[in-house]
Parts: C-alpha cells; structure tokens; sequence
C-alpha cells in the first residue's frame, strides 16, 4: 500500500470509530429513551438517529456503491423538523435501517480503491469536476464524519 | 501535487471550514451571552469555546509545530467541569486565545509537506509508532476536526 493508501485508510478508521460511536450510544437506547428530547423543546434522540441514517442512505448513490435503500426517511427525518410529521419511522425500523445502510456502505468502501476515492462524487457534474476536482469522494467521506460527530455531540446531551 | 497532496488539501480543507464555522458562532457572542448554557445545568458556552482552544493549542506540540501558547486554560476548560472554578479567563482572552492558536496552527499545517503529515505525532514513541503507523499527524488532523464538530453541534444548540 502506497502513501495514497494510507490517507484513506485513516479517513476511514475515524469513520468507523465514529459510527461504532453512535452504535453505542444509539443502540443502547429503549423505546421510551429515544422520544427522549436532546435538550427541551429541541429534537428527538430518534430525529437524531432517523436524519443520520437518511444522510449516510443518501451516501450509497453520491458515492456510486449504490441506490438508496430508504429514501422514504427523507420526509420524516431531513426535509421537516421533528414533531412535525403525525407519522415517522418507528425505533425498531431506525434501528434496522441504520445498521443495514452502514453496513451496505462499509461493504462499498472496501471495495474502492484509493484511487476511486478521488473521483466525482454524482452530485457534480463533469464540467463542474474539472474545474474543481476537490468534490470527489473523499471529501463526502469527511464532510459525513464531521456531520456525525455534530449530531453525536447533541445526541449526547440527551443521555442520562 | 501528487495524490497524496490532495488527500492533505481535503483534510485541510475541512479543518477550515470547521474553524470558520465556530468564528461565525462564537465571534457573534455578546460577552453575555457566551455565558449561555447549550441546555438547563449544561456547559456554557464560553466553556465549549475554551475547551476548544485547549484542545487546538495542544495540538501545536503535539505536531511539532512548536510549545504550547495557552496551557493555563486547561484549568479551566480541560480537566475540571464548567462552573466548577472560582475564576477562568474572561471572555476577550477567550477569543483571542483562540484566534492566536489557530492562527499559529494553520502557519505550522501550510508549512508541512504531505509527506510530514505520515510522520507521528509527538505524543505516541517511536516503538509504538512502527506497530501502528496510524498514529500519525493526519490522524490528529481528521480527529480535531470532527472534536470540533462535535462541540459545534453542541455549542448551536445554546444560540436563539
């Protein structure tokens, strides 16, 4: 593995650790603990939870590893606020979803190679690629961390 | 630029834009309002900015980029609570301090090659770094930022 190699294995390492993160603090959630609010009258631990997975569903087609598998968590989750929607996806469908998109993702990024990680994402055109050839895949895998690790910060706030 | 400058420009790229972020919501603070808790019985705002900028002035050292500027604010925003001490900087020193530090770190990161960012990082010894050479200059670069956006995340939640 040449030194290109070992960027990209770094930015996936704080990836991982941040999704095992979440896992964590996630995953050890009841039914009950996820309404719970962050902070009063601010989101949900489940909005948190819902918008994350919506974010890295939406990775699969920006990252050409595939189509979204649950796109429908776009209107609950993403394009309204919490408490706005009189239905959104129960904790046991989060839960599921979240744990099948990461893993159809990690499945995809071990297939890439270091190289593929510098191409367009599919949210830029050729024409605007060239110009600025910094919108490629790994800058989505670093933008989607820090997101993560925003969320994370409040979602911490909402334990006990 | 080889690859391996891209890689770095990323990276670089993102600490930016996580700096600028948190300019724009802590630099717009009344010295009231970063009084402000993020949440009833939560740290304050001034603490989280602090915090910060323990955390960015450590990674001065820990880069090779020079000694420490700030260290006293451990005290206060490192290892002991917010609102746990008699007295901690005021808010101007806050916000120079911070300033100050990023401005030193970001002259240090335009002087390293890509090749500076592989090399490890001070605080890991040279036996433990040819077990593991991922704990490199890179791996405190993608770290820091997304402790930054963490924080972030949590510091948007004391603003109106």
């Amino acid at each position: 593995m040449g030194d290109e190699g070992t960027y990209v294995a770094l930015g996936l390492k704080v990836w991982k650790g941040q999704i095992e993160r979440a896992d964590k603090l996630f995953g050890g959630l009841s039914s009950e603990e996820v309404l719970r609010e962050i902070a009063p009258g601010r989101n949900r631990l489940l909005y948190l939870w819902g918008h994350l997975t919506a974010t890295h569903d939406a990775m699969l087609p920006l990252l050409g590893l595939g189509k979204r598998l649950h796109s429908e968590f776009d209107v609950a989750f993403v394009s309204n606020r919490d408490k706005s929607q009189a239905a959104i996806p129960a904790h046991e469908q989060v839960r599921q979803a979240w744990k099948t998109v990461n893993g159809e993702l990690w499945k995809g990024f071990e297939k890439m190679s270091w190289s593929d990680w510098l191409q367009r994402h599919t949210a830029v055109s050729e024409e605007d690629f060239a110009k600025d050839p910094s919108r490629n895949r790994f800058a989505i895998l670093l933008s989607r961390t820090n997101h993560l690790s925003y969320h994370l910060g409040q979602a911490a706030l909402g334990l006990k």
